[in-house]
């Protein structure tokens, strides 16, 4: 994890955010290499779950929504961490948090989702659970904390003009449920998907892009009819390992996490978890979540439209039953730069490697003159295969050092002019992962190009 | 304007936002046809102004900041609204609006920008300019209202944990200016560029999506050796007008707006507006301005941080004089709508045609069984280009209603399989614009839609 974290920093993966002022809390920028990371992430889940996909549409909502929206889905009522304070220090902790830490120091797994404040409270008191500052044993009561951001929208500040900041990009969905099905005149079953920042004043961040407030979600809601659901549940799940494991995610560093009954939320069907093996742990990557049609009841009762469906050959109609598979796309970035670093050796030599798949690569190539005199050329070369490719070009420092940088941030091919290639008209395009190196016509670099970067 | 929000109702670019609870004052979702709009117009500014330009990188800063950012931006202390109330029917008002107002239907235009509270006070006094709502000629004094919106971090609600929500995403691009010039090895000059979302708490959104609360941006910082910013100024801005004209703008509905010294700010040697003729009149669509190094400057002082550059040749130190291309995604989305919208007499009847520039068009092409007994094999075309391609597809209705359909939302070519493709092994391809046909072997397709759609 340090590797990657130091990688992120030097090559301009990622900063800290607002850095000069000290940072805040764990909030992350996306530099150079990292903004485009992100880009190719959204593209590649967008051209796969969107664009190839003739069921599903996408969708850009706003962050700031009707407050109403917040009551309907719950979160204004329930999205809380019960929070309590050790009386002696005044230190701060999340009850459900230190319980489970407690228990799994006494080597049991479990979790107390569930559990009501009460009980949190006397299972401290009994198991004599300590201040972790202080060592006393003396905690308040647990107050719930709503994790949403507020904010006032328009002059005065009161309860009337109190909005939030969204903490998930579902619910956009759901409110246009009915303008999406009357515009794209689609028909069950059928998805809609999103990308956008939410946030959620979470009390713990941490583990690097692993849970921020800020951050960046990639949702699905897919509609099926009542009945098909878990057959719709099981075609997401596959579908989404399927394109992690397409994208070069390694099948050892991903595991299906059952969510069992007691687990399960009272209105879901089925929910699984794909997580991924992150340095800190196993780590929740992507929900998978069967929502039967809590939502749209909820927003139907709530709002007091009607949000049926109506099947066009049967006449019959229902509350659509929806299939959530949830991404957040920080902790995907983060998981595909972990899952793609590599230390080797090379003739007696270190070289560190981002084996990033070529869809992901912030560079797909890195245009190289063997020497500053062949700069003109080789920019001639960059600005042509520039208008279709992420290109890098690099004149600085030997060959041997350029194809380390290059290979340090994942750029999948090096492209070498040099003082043949005027005469051959052809360069010399090394393969990051093999090192393998090929003389290639110039006239034929683009199509070579485009046949190994197919997505 | 009403067409064209209408239409975008109607086929799903934009809907109102939050609109089962009402909406939420001036919030606006993009539907399916409009999140695709977006992206590409995003993907064509990313294109042009990062990806083939080999001075400039891209960034992706979060849209909360260390507050300190804020006050060294001047926003704390400067990014107000001047708002008066009425006495006598406590209607709210900015002054300055009220007093161009006047000034305009007095035939005079002209901004207040720069006049001190006690110089509108007067001028509203001495005017006798009346409240709209009540007549009456009664006002409070001026309070400044920060535009900034306000929310906490953390548990407690004071101002220790207040943050704000970005009014814009320049200041993300320098307080990172250090640490893109350490990684990414650039020398000056050189730009750093972020699409990203804004908030501004707005007493007066309207227009539209014109003018909103929430809207994204497309900023890039340009940082160039003092002397040479006007030289830059002007290429920039002629790059951006560029931009425009290239994706089918009309050159009769842009204008260039340059700022008078009195309107400059004191920072700035140079600034001009690109503005468009919205449907409401001519309105600010993208600023260019020349800010010399007073941001730079400003949060080197604040932070202590040196963010001077040395020039690698001379040695010479220099904070660096930017140059900021300013543009509202919202906006130019909404000028793009706008300008592609016509309506055409066509034999008598009336076709409504959204010339969208190809790269822009949601979908770039429409798969159309001639009837529904061809289903499978259109299925499988659309399925083999939208690999490749955003492509609709349409089995229902008439062919001629099918086209009208396409045209509305801008779709640049339908391609027809009939009965005769399972013989000839071709489609009838047609034209948005010219509404011709042209018979293409279904091999050729791709090759044929990649020529005409190269960006």
């Amino acid at each position: 994890m340090e590797e990657v974290v130091a990688l992120c920093k030097s090559r301009g993966f990622i900063f800290p955010g607002s850095e000069i002022y000290g940072g805040l809390a764990n909030t992350w920028d996306y530099g150079p290499l990292g903004a485009e990371l992100k880009r190719n992430i959204k593209d590649a889940w967008w051209k796969k779950f969107i664009q190839e996909n003739p069921n599903n549409v996408g969708l850009d909502s706003a962050i700031l929504m009707n407050p109403e929206t917040w009551v309907a889905s719950g979160h204004i009522g329930g999205f809380n961490d019960p929070l309590i304070d050790c009386k002696a220090c005044k230190a701060r902790f999340r009850a459900d948090q230190i319980i489970e830490e407690h228990l799994h120091n006494a080597g049991k797994e479990m979790s107390v989702e569930g559990w009501t404040n009460e009980e949190m409270v006397s299972f401290i008191k009994e198991e004599g659970i300590a201040c972790d500052k202080c060592g006393k044993k003396e905690f308040t009561d647990i107050r719930q904390f709503n994790l949403m951001f507020k904010t006032f929208q328009g002059v005065t500040e009161d309860s009337s003009t109190e909005i939030f900041l969204r903490p998930e990009t579902a619910q956009g969905i759901f409110v246009n449920f009915k303008n999406v099905l009357r515009t794209s005149r689609k028909k069950i079953p059928f998805g809609i998907g999103q990308v956008g920042k939410s946030f959620r004043n979470e009390i713990t961040p941490g583990n690097f892009t692993f849970r921020t407030r800020e951050f960046e979600q990639m949702e699905l809601e897919f509609f099926c009819e009542p009945g098909k659901d878990i057959e719709w549940f099981n075609y997401w799940l596959e579908f989404c390992k399927n394109w992690l494991l397409d994208l070069n995610i390694k099948e050892s560093s991903i595991k299906l996490r059952k969510h069992e009954k007691e687990e399960l939320s009272h209105y879901s069907n089925a929910t699984t978890d794909i997580e991924f093996k992150f340095p800190f742990g196993w780590g929740e990557l992507w929900g998978i979540a069967d929502r039967t049609d809590f939502d749209l009841r909820q927003h139907s009762n709530h709002s007091g439209v009607d949000l049926e469906y109506q099947n066009p050959h049967t006449n019959e109609k229902y509350v659509p039953y929806c299939i959530e598979p949830s991404l957040g796309l920080d902790r995907v970035a983060l998981a595909f730069l972990v899952d793609a670093y590599e230390e080797e050796d090379v003739d007696g030599d270190q070289r560190t490697v981002l084996k990033l798949h070529p869809k992901l690569a912030p560079y797909k190539a890195a245009v190289l003159p063997l020497t500053k005199k062949l700069k003109d050329e080789a920019e001639e070369l960059f600005k042509n295969l520039a208008g279709k490719f992420a290109i890098d070009y690099d004149e600085r420092a030997s060959i041997g050092k350029r194809y380390r940088r290059q290979d340090e941030i994942g750029t999948p091919f090096c492209i070498t002019y040099d003082f043949d290639s005027k005469e051959d008209h052809a360069v010399t395009v090394r393969d990051r992962d093999t090192m393998e190196q090929e003389r290639i016509k110039i006239e034929d670099l683009e199509t070579y190009l485009e046949e190994k970067l197919k997505y």
